[in-house]
C-alpha cells in the first residue's frame, strides 16, 4: 500500500526544500487525494520537531465558493487565512487536482478577482522564500497527461529523482551542476537559440540567473534569467503545446523586433495568444529566458510544473519578470512557452556551444 | 446523490446554532467523510455573507501525531492554531470518525497532555458561547450503533429533526416547551428518581437550568442544572450502557449519601468505574442533573450525543458541573450515566408528578 517514494518525497521537501526546524510552524496544503503525501510529511515534520499545519481542501470547494461568494468575499483575504501565512515559517503545497478542467465554466474576471484579493499571501509566501511547490499523482493528471495512473506515478517519481537512493543527494548534485552553467552563462553578453523555424537572439548582460535547484519546484531542473528587455530580435518556434486557463495553445510561433513581439500566430489558440499579448504594455516583452536540466522527464505532459524543466528545452515567458534576475519586464502576464531543442536545436553563449540537440557536451545533467 | 435533509441541516447550523452575519468567520472542522455536509455549511455561510474557514482532518491523523510528536509538541498550542480561534466569531464542529476505536492504542496520559495543552481553545470557544457540535453519519459509527450507514442515516436525521419541513421551527417549538418546564422545576426543591433499583433525592434548590435547544449540540432535547452538591440520598442504576475511551461500561449502580458516592458497582466495566470515581474528591459528587426531552431517538446507541437527549430518560454526571448552573463541584471528571425511566420510572418536583414511564404528562416534546 505505501510507495517508499512518497516517503523519500516527503524528506525532501521537509529536510531538504524548506530546511523544517525545531518549534518552526509549517503549512501543509493539499487536496485530500494528497492523503498519503500529506501524511508523509505530517509525520516527517513532527520527526523534525517541526510542527505541521495541515490545510486540507475538498475537492469541489473552489467551484462552490465561485458559485456562492458574494462581492464582500472578494474584497480581502479573510483575517484568519492571512494570520495562518504570517505565523508560518514555511510552506509545503501539493497540487493533487480531481479534475483539472474543474474551473471550466467559472468566469475569468471572478478568478482574477479572487488572486488580486489573495496577492498579499503571495507576497508574505514569496517575501519569506521558504516555500515549496510540488504534485501528487492523480487520475485527473494522469489523464491531462494521456497516461494511465500507474505510468504517470512512474512519470512524476522519475521526474523528482525518488527512484535514487538519495533524492537529496541528487538534487545537490544536480544544484552544483547548474551553478556551474549559471557561472559561465553569467559571463555572457549574448545568447542565440537556433534550431527548427527559430533564430532568436538576446543580451543577458548584467543579468543574474537563479538555480532551480528544488527547494520550491519539485521537481525542478532548471535555471533561468530575465533578458534585457529590448535586445530580443528573430523568431520563434514553440513546438511543445501548453494548457492554460482550461485551454490548449499549440504551435506558437513569436517575431521580435527590439524586444517586441511584431508578428505572433498559433496553430491552436491563436485567439488567445493574440489576448495576451495585447494584455498590457509588457506582455509583449520577454520576462524569463530559462533552461530546462531534468532529464529524468522523458516527454512533455502540458504541464508547466514539468515541462519547463524538460532537459534539452528552453522556454521563454512573455510578460513579468523575476525581480531577483536583474529583469525589468513589467505586465500582468508571465505566459511560459516552451522551445523544444533536442531535434536539431542549438544554444550558444557569446559564440559558444552551450547545448546541441537536447544535450550539454560540457555538463553532466544526468 | 444529494440528500435534501443535509442543507435542512447546514440551515439548522448556520441560521438557528450559530446565527452567522455577515463579514462572520466561521471555522468549519470536519473529517473528509463529512464532505457533504461541510460543503452544504461552506455554501450557506457564503450564501449568509459570512466567511467559511474549514479545517478539514483526514483520517489517521491523530494517530501519527501520538506515534510521531515530541515533548516540544505537547508544551503548546501551536500560535497559528490559537490565532485561527482567537480570531474566529463561531464555530461549526462536525464528527464523522472512519474508526471510533482508531485510538485504542494511544496511551491515555499522551491524550490526557494533548487535551491538557488545548485546554485555552476549549475556553477561547466556550468563552465565544458560539459554538454547534454535531455529527455525520459514517460506516464507523454505524457499526459502533449496530446497524447499516442506511438505517443509521434515518437514525440520525430523525433524531435531529430533519424530516420536519421546518427543522428550524422545529427546535424553535422544543426550546420554548423546555423552557416551560424548566420555569417549573426552578420553582422546586426536591427532586426524586424513582425507578428499576432506583430511589434517589437531591436538592435544586436556587440552581439554574440550561435549556439544550439546539444551539450548541445537534441533536439536541435535554434540560439540565448541578443538583446541590452534599443533597444527593439514595441508590439509581444505569440501565443504559456508555462507551467511553474505547471501552464499554453498563449496569452500573450507585449509592449516595450526603452527595458523596459510598457504594459502586457494574456488570461491566466496574475496574474503569471505581477509577474514575477515585480520580478526584469531586468525582464521588453529581456535577450534573439532566432530563432528556428527544422522542425522535428510538433507542440508545452508545453514543453520548444521542443517548443523553433520549426522551424518557435522565442522566446524571459525575464530577465537574457547569458553572452557569450554579453548580459548584470541581472535578478533573464529568461523566454522564443514563437511568432509563421508560419502563416502570418516575420523576418528581416537590412531590408532584413530572414524568412517568418515560413520558411528560404536562407537556409536549413530540
Amino acid at each position: 500500500m505505501r510507495d517508499e517514494r512518497l516517503s523519500k518525497l516527503a524528506r525532501v521537501l521537509v529536510d531538504y526544500s524548506v530546511e523544517a526546524g525545531e518549534r518552526e510552524q509549517v503549512v501543509v496544503s493539499g487536496g485530500v487525494a494528497a492523503e498519503p503525501l500529506i501524511k508523509e510529511v505530517y509525520a516527517r515534520l513532527l520527526d523534525a520537531g517541526a510542527t505541521p499545519i495541515p490545510q486540507v481542501s475538498l475537492p469541489g470547494m473552489q467551484e462552490l465558493f465561485f458559485g456562492h461568494a458574494k462581492d464582500v468575499h472578494f474584497s480581502q483575504t479573510p483575517s484568519i487565512v492571512r494570520s495562518i501565512y504570517e505565523e508560518a515559517d514555511a510552506f509545503i503545497s501539493i497540487m493533487s487536482p480531481q479534475n483539472t478542467r474543474a474551473l471550466a465554466a467559472v468566469d475569468p474576471q471572478k478568478q482574477q478577482a479572487l488572486s488580486k484579493r489573495d496577492k498579499e499571501i503571495q507576497e508574505i509566501v514569496l517575501g519569506k522564500d521558504r516555500w515549496a511547490l510540488t504534485l501528487f499523482p492523480t487520475e485527473a493528471l494522469a489523464q491531462e497527461s494521456e497516461m494511465s495512473l500507474a505510468d504517470y506515478e512512474e512519470f512524476v517519481f522519475g521526474a523528482m529523482a525518488l527512484n535514487e537512493d538519495d533524492p537529496v543527494r541528487y538534487w545537490e548534485e544536480k544544484a552544483k551542476e547548474q551553478q556551474r552553467l549559471i557561472e559561465r552563462l553569467e559571463q555572457a553578453d549574448e545568447v542565440r537559440i537556433s534550431g527548427p523555424d527559430t533564430e532568436l537572439t538576446m543580451s543577458i548582460r548584467g543579468r543574474k540567473f537563479l538555480n532551480g535547484d528544488g527547494t520550491h519546484n519539485m521537481p525542478c531542473g532548471e535555471i533561468f534569467t530575465g533578458p534585457v528587455e529590448d535586445s530580443v530580435n528573430g523568431e520563434v518556434f514553440f513546438g511543445i503545446p501548453v494548457a492554460v486557463a482550461g485551454r490548449e495553445v499549440s504551435g506558437v510561433k513569436l517575431r521580435f523586433e527590439g524586444g517586441k513581439v511584431v508578428e505572433s500566430s498559433a496553430e491552436k489558440g491563436e485567439e488567445y495568444l493574440n489576448a495576451m499579448l495585447d494584455a498590457d504594455e509588457g506582455a509583449r516583452y520577454l520576462g524569463e529566458l530559462g533552461i530546462g536540466t531534468n532529464y529524468g522527464i522523458p516527454r512533455a505532459t502540458k504541464n508547466i510544473l514539468f515541462d519547463e524543466k524538460l532537459g534539452g528545452t528552453v522556454h521563454l515567458a512573455v510578460g513579468r519578470s523575476y525581480e531577483k534576475t536583474g529583469g525589468k519586464n513589467e505586465s500582468s502576464v508571465h505566459w511560459d512557452l516552451i522551445c523544444d531543442l533536442r531535434e536539431g536545436g542549438e544554444l550558444y553563449a557569446d559564440g559558444e556551444l552551450i547545448q546541441r540537440d537536447g544535450a550539454f557536451p560540457d555538463y553532466d545533467f544526468g
